[in-house]
């Protein structure tokens, strides 16, 4: 029997990425001890008091359907969260809760574009956008943020590419480089996406993740909360990637229609995780902070380790639990880099390419093992890196 | 800011069919008690012991991201409980975990049907399958069971409309006829999807609630299993309905696209649901009849008060947790019928119109509340109804 078209173009190329980590996982499952530096996941679980405000919500009966839109007190957290933070008002009728951000992610688009309508989105990337885009019919269309400019876009680069978009895939904090859009690339997109009409879908799952400087909604910009579709998740910020818990803000309307989506893609989240995620938010800042905390540590640590060599370069991000290392120097691709790393150093780390076209010639470590043992780990790097770049030379 | 046609196509004509629902959950906000038969869903909870074996995965720290097509162990158990209540070899390959069977649903037809291609399903029907079928692009094309064919679906009916379809959606035990297919219709249905070259859907959630005869995956048909996607939930077979973990079984080829799909549209099932399911999963036959007895038992009830009176007929259904009344003794419609019981009686049942035509003069009475208040209400019913036919006479 014949699957549908849309399915087999899901992964076009039919590779995801993610081949150096599923050889590592192969490796650790075969007994071979790797250490892990792929995959964006906290290295503590779920904290003990989410957990037990999900069984209590639980035991006390909230084990039916819960309403498709979310729970009303949830959806009134983050909307009151959102309007604190941006000052854009925002109500619960500009929210809808979601099976994890990447529901949210496939949502918008499904909202956003008809089948055949073009996206989108900046190279490098999360793994996942242009399957996404593609899963919902929609023609991805990347546009490079160099490593030259910082990988931050520039709005003639997307100007150049908007014919025939609907809308346009962003993500700050950025996953994988880390970089942090300023005000001055939001102003650029947002201009952009007035000029040619397009929607903006802005991934800001790590907008709690910011070590220098400031996270700026592009939601909060002059005439853009009626054509932005902010993605938020209780992943990140909560290190609760396992809930799938997730939501989307957006114009009323568009809502109403992402509802009426949810009804027959999903029909809603669990009403305890729900309600184990609204507990976790009336933490505020301070648990933020200290699910955070580990990743700015390490950070600073990694800023030592490589202010002692010239060969690997940090990418100079401000958020996010990821560095961008340019590996350049060493005359290796991402790929061949991060191979080798796995191969003898048993070190696993995610090629740039990875991420896209942008991105090559780079790895992103995963800031998401304890400290000491993350430190020695990044200076075997660079240890490595100065071999290949001396044997290069 | 102008959304996708399609998303504003998911509702079509606009209504979702639940008005009496809503009205009735407005009268019930506003205090006024009303007597609620319209939805699927237990008037138990999920039980303590399936919850506390969620709350001790989620503490021993299965709170990270699961493995996308599903944990291995409920993958394995989903599948060999298929293999043994069907006979077709089942393995965790043709198996992959939703976020609930309308997920499933969902992603069946994305993987089945391009856009635009046509998709039949059978009226009467439950409320969210044409808005499934147009959400992943499909043109839903119903075909009437007819209440004169005790609302079984006729192959040459099927056959008529099979032109330029690629997929059948079926449901048995039957939402919301209470009507199991017998293996008399399911070798018709086998036979019009394999002469038209047709996906199966075969939607069994309620495949453990069985009053009379048996349940027959059409998966088990000869030449079936490579066309068939059965779409499997824990909502009413384990009382879980708030828990969203359902599963599709099909084709390892076909389960391997859904799972990139699944990577794209969701990202997983949390850990800790999945083993609580699969908990719920090893309590086997016993734990499953547990659940269902409420529903045989005020079945049994409802057929001796129905004995009592000739004005309302029952379909003689043979499962699921729903009666279908003819009222069209009244001369009302069901829709007037609901309304009117809902106004003068306070009692809420869902109009026969809220799932298609074929369903026109009859209601829908979900077998949810506990046996006297039950009785009671049919009771009513029977002499609201009874008044009526005078009237009408």
């Amino acid at each position: 029997m014949d699957r549908s078209s849309r399915i087999k173009g899901v992964l076009a190329g039919g590779s995801d990425g993610w081949e150096v980590f599923h050889k590592s996982r192969a490796m650790i499952a075969a007994g071979v001890p790797v250490t892990e530096l792929t995959i964006g996941e906290h290295d503590i679980r779920t904290a003990a008091p989410i957990l037990q405000e999900m069984h209590r919500s639980a035991l006390a009966g909230h084990t039916g359907y819960a309403a498709v839109p979310g729970k009303d007190a949830l959806r009134d957290r983050i909307a009151k969260r959102a309007e604190e933070r941006t000052g854009v008002r925002t109500t619960r009728d500009n929210v809808v809760v979601t099976p994890g951000g990447q529901a949210g992610l496939f949502a918008a688009f499904m909202t956003a574009c008809d089948p055949g309508d073009a996206a989108l989105y900046i190279d490098p990337y999360y793994a996942t956008y242009p399957g996404t885009l593609r899963a919902a019919g929609a023609r991805p269309v990347a546009v490079a943020a160099r490593a030259e400019h910082g990988f931050l876009p520039r709005g003639s680069d997307l100007a150049a590419a908007a014919t025939g978009a609907k809308a346009l895939l962003i993500n700050t904090p950025n996953n994988p480089t880390g970089v942090i859009y300023g005000r001055e690339t939001l102003t650029e997109i947002a201009k952009v996406c007035q000029d040619r009409d397009l929607w903006l879908v802005s991934d800001e799952v790590y907008d709690t993740q910011i070590w220098e400087g400031e996270h700026l909604s592009p939601r909060a910009l002059p005439d853009m909360a009626d054509r932005t579709l902010v993605i938020g998740s209780m992943s990140k910020s909560h290190a609760m990637t396992g809930s799938r818990c997730g939501w989307i803000i957006g114009p009323e309307d568009i809502i109403a229609d992402i509802i009426d989506l949810a009804t027959h893609t999903n029909y809603g989240v669990p009403g305890f995780i729900q309600d184990a995620s609204n507990y976790a938010l009336a933490q505020g800042d301070a648990l933020e902070r200290e699910i955070g905390a580990p990743f700015e540590r390490r950070r600073t640590l990694a800023h030592q380790v490589l202010a002692a060599q010239n060969v690997v370069r940090l990418v100079p991000s401000q958020g996010a639990m990821y560095l961008m290392l340019d590996i350049r120097a060493t005359g290796l691709s991402g790929s061949d880099f991060a191979d080798a790393m796995l191969e003898s150093l048993h070190i696993a780390v995610m090629p740039g390419e990875s991420f896209g076209a942008a991105a090559a010639g780079h790895v992103r470590v995963a800031m998401t093992i304890e400290d000491s043992a993350f430190e020695t780990a990044l200076r075997s790097l660079c240890s490595f890196a100065e071999g290949r770049a001396s044997r290069a030379a």
